[in-house]
């Protein structure tokens, strides 16, 4: 045994977290930058608007002209949207304008068409205009040169459409982790394909690829790694290219589990840790092979979705140079809990919110790392910090929130 | 004037909402079903564990033949994930066992590593065990035709995992919504171009696919509408097997806005509303060409971004048979503000939460519709009902939640 070499988790993650460089960036068009993390601050190209337009349709005029009310002006053209009406206005003159044309030069204000009636071939105005109203001065939105968006934030479909808008069409934005994902285990079988006695189906590959692909990852399947040492080495050998390889399962203490091994043994690797003071996920392990970052997840597939949320999660925001931190909140737990060893427990847990706002949480009866159905209908994770007393129902918890359709 | 015709925001999205049918299904490989809305319950088709497996590395055994301890047992094989021990264990003997491997036939308990030693060549046993510990039996997570998934739920990697887990490699998930998006308006140029005087860069299209393939819809982008009578029928006739059209423009009252006309004509199109009692957003339009919604939405960036949300998100909801209600919740005014006219609005804000966890909003000082950089800055938009009356600070409001990635 070796419990006292068992690594907290907040140590744990520090450790990984340090040892993880955020990427780089790279070009991308405008029209595939929705979800991506831009990596510089941006700044419009272009004023929005360009010129002054008319945020309304009517009549654009002078106001010196229409001193009194009614007065009957002649219409001298038209500017709409895309058709400006290219002279200057003359004194005694309007200009029929549509909702975003250019304001022809020389009038100061638009006359709502619905103030207006047409009187024998002229217009004539019912309401006394003021001076610019319904016209959008240039740089009303934004200026040429001002920042729009601010570097290492998520583009939404707002700041894109606002990029867009301001004359870029290519933006620099931070790579996407490239991570191998290899589950180990001699039992596992791909979907698809019929289990026999002893053999099980892989789910872990189709949890970390999704949770990677939603946290703005691009997973690559490596396979099932067969149970034997330098099984590994070899794959990971034949990846390059890769910001991270993650594993699941071969990294227990039992005799046929060769990922730590071959992690630990291997010149060109080194291993970082190995095992943590947690429940579920205790053989987590971390470490690298040449330059590439080896996380090394539980097998269970409880363990291996708790373990993805707690350590895996917080890498690719690191990759991504976004807040690593994870989301905590309180509840008020139904229960009365026992007192906790030294390890970490994250119990999976049903939150209700009461009439008045409050949160209650309740464990799940059974906690078994196999038992993936109960990963699936809870809604959090209830925090048991290491050595905490026992509590009374109604206490304050912390609680864990699982990540983005996690 | 035809404002006694303006029709309120609920019955407006009620009306739209009621024309709306949700999708058929489709099969879908589990491992492309991550964030698609299952279509069906979904039932396990093995059992998980499938037999009788260890929880733990260390030794099976029979519990009647640990009496006294510490007791001596020879080991007969080996039993790993994988590679199970085939024989029946009998009296007095013992099998090494890892995690995830099968309980041979006639044990009854797993002794932990950590609690034996090897004497001599023998297995010594140091603890007593208890029945069935650390064994896991059929069924623990799940058994064969129990109900894993419920029917129209968000997939997410948990789930996924668990089907997979439960022997499903295809299932049945709701069609994506086919969503054609038309942007009218002479006056558009694409990102890429250099808009000349008169001119502005398309921003609606890249508002609105974002949006829509951030609610799970498939956008297509059928180009830039010109401002003319018969155009908007010429594109959706060669537009066919769509589920939805979103135009943005051409809907307003000026002479050049052709969309409300071409529906209203044409034989084969019908309007169901056109003119929405709210700010932004007046002149949205709602009816169909054949069998094909057409949603017509304001031009200006700013009102098409909140008809979107307001109309265009919940639409594809009612598709992917989710709830469409909106996502309101409450906050405190920072400041006065005055009474409302007929329309609804829907005014772009800034969300703070205090210390105590108390929310406090401040509307945006210019809400001028073309204004988008002050609605990527927004974090919500304070609604204030029609009619509404005046206000003091810190007085309680309603606020919208932007949908995920808008």
């Amino acid at each position: 045994m070796q419990n006292n070499k068992l690594l907290s988790v907040s140590i744990a993650r520090e450790k990984m977290l340090q040892a993880i460089s955020p990427l780089s960036s790279e070009k991308c068009s405008i029209f595939a930058a929705h979800n991506r993390i831009v990596a510089e601050d941006l700044f419009a190209l272009i004023s929005h608007p360009a010129e002054a337009v008319s945020s309304m349709d009517g009549y654009a005029a002078r106001l010196s002209d229409i001193v009194n009310i009614p007065t009957c002006l002649p219409e001298v053209g038209t500017s709409r949207a895309g058709y400006a009406y290219k002279k200057p206005l003359l004194a005694g003159q309007l200009v029929r304008i549509f909702t975003g044309a250019v304001i022809p030069q020389g009038c100061d204000t638009v006359i709502l068409q619905e103030d207006t009636q047409n009187v024998l071939g002229k217009i004539q105005i019912n309401e006394l205009p003021k001076l610019g109203q319904f016209i959008r001065y240039p740089g009303l939105d934004f200026s040429a040169g001002q920042k729009i968006v601010s570097k290492n934030s998520i583009l939404t479909a707002r700041s894109c459409a606002l990029i867009a808008l301001a004359g870029l069409s290519e933006l620099p934005v931070i790579r996407k982790p490239k991570i191998g994902i290899l589950t180990s285990g001699d039992e596992l079988v791909a979907p698809g394909q019929i289990p026999k006695s002893g053999q099980l189906i892989n789910s872990n590959n189709i949890l970390l690829s999704s949770l990677i692909k939603a946290s703005g990852g691009e997973p690559i399947d490596l396979g099932i790694l067969a149970d034997k040492s330098g099984a590994l080495i070899e794959t990971l050998k034949n990846s390059p290219n890769l910001d991270l390889v993650v594993t699941t399962g071969g990294a227990s203490v039992g005799d046929h589990d060769f990922i730590t091994n071959d992690i630990k043994n291997n010149p060109n690797a080194a291993l970082s840790f190995w095992k943590i003071a947690m429940r579920p996920g205790k053989p987590l392990l971390f470490g690298k092979y040449e330059n590439t970052p080896v996380l090394g997840l539980p097998g269970n597939p409880v363990s291996a979705g708790v373990c993805a949320v707690l350590f895996l999660a917080p890498v690719i925001k690191k990759f991504l140079r976004l807040n690593p931190s994870l989301s905590y909140s309180k509840a008020l737990i139904t229960e009365d809990l026992s007192k906790n060893d030294r390890r970490e427990e994250y119990l999976r847990a049903k939150l209700v919110t009461d009439d008045e706002g409050i949160r209650h949480v309740t464990p799940a009866i059974r906690q078994d790392s196999s038992m993936l159905a109960t990963l699936n209908e809870a809604d959090c994770l209830i925090l048991r910090p290491a050595f905490a007393p026992k509590i009374k129902k109604s206490s304050t918890v912390s609680i864990l929130n699982f990540p983005n359709l996690f």
